[in-house]
């Protein structure tokens, strides 16, 4: 039977709760009356993005309800997760309400509880199952969670509430009983206070202090906090190196202090490269500056007339194979030749008129076959390129062949049917001229070239 | 002709700026005595990760130059980095030694000047070519550029300045010529006080601490800094809005306040899934939460004794599709499949014996070759399985067909030949009885299986 969460008010925070515990297989009954509907769009947008997470099949959804009243909503609960913001005092009232409505195994978890653990404690009838449990927003995809408790709390119970914590893929951070208010909002305001110091002395804007963040320090925060690797480190046995570790960062490098500081450094390059080119991905922030840096590079032909000569194999892509196509040997992994190959269909669908402004119009070429045959290896940073001929540009149909080299050695060949097809009704449709012209002006020009090796052939034939 | 820049210290930040301008085609001057080897050391990291940041091609790199003389270093110089750490009277020294060894026209950036641009301007020949130009570490991946300028630089000198930076693919921001040090260390050392402060009441350790960085708050900075969204939004425009955004964060939330409310959110957590993805494929940080929670939950058979019905086609991939395998429409991209597919292969290969153990001595199988062919389209958060048929499992060739499936909607067919070879010659092996008896018994289990429709079939051919 599955277990069953009582999530009492809908705020993000409360919201972000049921999703999390909902998505994880639990059933949820949520006490937040009158917010139903915001409740709802968050675990909508948790459906959408929790799952990403995972690369193994999620649990089967719990089952939802909604209760106007408290009592009702905490039958049965294993779970209870207060989100409300309320004043301490009234808090404490609030706690006797739950404890009297619920049995003395469910574990009480508060999310604020801002003036410490025992003002919730003080007064309970059974302070042993009231925990301090803070998440940050989103709750369902963000693994942190501060879990706070006091010589109160059976270590048991602690167990049992940091278990479930890690079975709905969370990470409990134990924190002492004096402890007011999350650690996480007072490393915020710390950061924000002295944001607003260095603003309010009128030498940088609210947003320049922002992008020294999301340009700068704010990649290395994600991959490893404070630390300067990516690496995991206790740095609890050398809170003192932790602490001045920043102290120097304009000096000279002592090289001998450091003898793995080249290995370290390029794992934590391997990190900032894969975050950076997921912010590209998403063109945000650092990625929008990455993007706009290409555009400002890139030397390709951006139409037909521009290619030197149309009578051979076209150039559609130039570049270095990055860190994150490759595997823990450094080689390029299977799915990105074809991520490469993609990349080069791309450019020549651009070449001939296949753009960004025809698709929006509501119509492009869809890859319906493809064969891809692995002629030699590839290594991260290697210079790549992709030269592309067009064996049929006809009708509805386009058949291409790449072929990918590091300058003359052939790494790999791809042949690929597209289908022109409509973005509305998802079927096949004729091209428009836009297209079919300077298409057919390409086909023929590659008319003469030879038939390539391997085109035409069946996995395993020769 | 290409550019010339003049690195004055060899430091992680010298360094660094002298792999990013090498990198982007400047001819470097490295003044940097005793400290040679490690220069080139991080140059050689900066080969290495550089170039993943970009998806078109390079420019050629430029001539690297190591003196041990400065005024050798400076001739020619278009742009000279002062990258040393030493108090302002000796720095204002060394701009005079500069001045006189260089051009008018020549830039020269101040990494440090922790006492404000005037403490180096003051006395200067020329203080009008003086800047204060911080980067930060890593220099040649991090786009963030602090750009302090005075009244006594010509503004068309500044923007000069910006526009190089700018080519050499950093974000120059400009600051005011009171700003003394940093704005990046300001943010760092409140937040490292902060932690200090936390830890030395003793209710956390130093580890926690960093943990609610990279668990939490941390992977919000990177996308967006302090904003609570991934769009660009102008702060400045709103500065009372910025600094007030975080304070009710435990609140119901008014929906009505933010019309746009779910779209951004959803915005947010497409970047959020993204670096969290990221962090996942390196194995670090939050990623390493992450996948040791799928370990948990994973189901699929880990042997051929846990395949129920070994005569049937065996269940290799279950999952949902993420939200960064889609392109803007929200449907599977094309490379996306193969790399499913590959999945698939993986998690074949592992059940009959090539599992990490296996790999780990020496030999493995390579793919050869791919055939895919596209049936149907599928979006983001839809679970699909991949059943996988050994066509062939004999000698050093081991022959696959995957179909994907949503439910019983075929999306795809993958058919495959792999080859076994050994790591260390690259070249094909007989694998040895740990992957030929299990693989013999999987493929003689298949055996009566009938040849799928559309296995053995070349692009374009029925």
């Amino acid at each position: 039977m599955p277990q069953r969460a009582a999530i009492i008010g809908g705020g993000d925070i409360g919201a972000g709760w049921a999703a999390r515990f909902l998505l994880m297989g639990w059933d949820v009954a949520v006490c937040a009356p009158g917010a139903e509907d915001r409740v709802s769009a968050v675990i909508d947008n948790a459906r959408r993005a929790l799952p990403s997470l995972s690369d193994v099949a999620m649990p089967v959804e719990g089952h939802l309800t909604f209760h106007a009243d408290m009592t009702e909503a905490l039958q049965g609960a294993d779970w209870i997760q207060e989100c409300l913001s309320e004043p301490s005092d009234r808090k404490r009232e609030l706690f006797q309400k739950l404890q009297a409505g619920s049995s003395p195994d469910t574990i009480m978890g508060a999310s604020s509880g801002d003036d410490g653990i025992s003002a919730l404690q003080d007064g309970a009838a059974r302070p042993g199952q009231i925990l301090v449990v803070r998440a940050v927003e989103p709750v369902y995809l963000l693994p942190l969670v501060e879990l706070g408790s006091s010589a109160a709390n059976p270590p048991a119970v602690v167990a049992r509430a940091a278990a479930i914590l890690t079975s709905l893929g969370m990470r409990p951070l134990p924190i002492g009983a004096k402890m007011d208010g999350p650690i996480t909002d007072r490393l915020l305001y710390a950061i924000l206070r002295e944001a607003r110091r260095i603003v309010d002395d009128g030498q940088v804007t609210a947003n320049q202090v922002n992008d020294t963040i999301r340009y700068g320090v704010g990649l290395n925060f994600a991959q490893s906090g404070l630390i300067k690797t990516d690496k995991n480190m206790d740095v609890s046995a050398d809170r003192a190196g932790f602490f001045a570790q920043f102290e120097h960062s304009a000096e000279n490098a002592s090289a001998s202090d450091h003898p793995n500081r080249d290995a370290a450094d390029r794992s934590r390059d391997d990190t900032l490269v894969t975050l950076l080119r997921g912010l590209k991905a998403r063109d945000v922030g650092a990625g929008q500056l990455l993007n706009a840096h290409d555009k400002r590079m890139d030397r390709l032909p951006l139409t037909l007339d521009d290619v030197a000569d149309l009578s051979q194999p076209v150039t559609t892509l130039h570049r270095a194979v990055p860190l994150d196509w490759t595997d823990y040997n450094g080689h390029m992994t299977e799915a990105r030749y074809l991520h490469a190959f993609g990349e080069a269909t791309d450019r020549l669908m651009a070449l001939v008129g296949c753009d960004m402004d025809y698709v929006a119009s509501g119509v492009s070429f869809f890859t319906a076959e493809t064969h891809i045959r692995h002629v030699d290896e590839v290594h991260a940073g290697t210079r790549i390129h992709v030269v592309s001929q067009v064996l049929l540009g006809q009708g509805k149909k386009m058949h291409l062949f790449h072929r990918m080299y590091d300058a003359d050695r052939l790494l790999a060949t791809g042949e690929h049917m597209l289908i022109h097809v409509s973005l509305t009704t998802r079927k096949a449709c004729m091209p428009d001229d836009r297209v079919a012209v300077p298409l057919g002006r390409l086909a023929q020009a590659h008319a003469d070239l030879p038939w390539p090796e391997g085109a035409g052939r069946a996995v395993g034939r020769k």
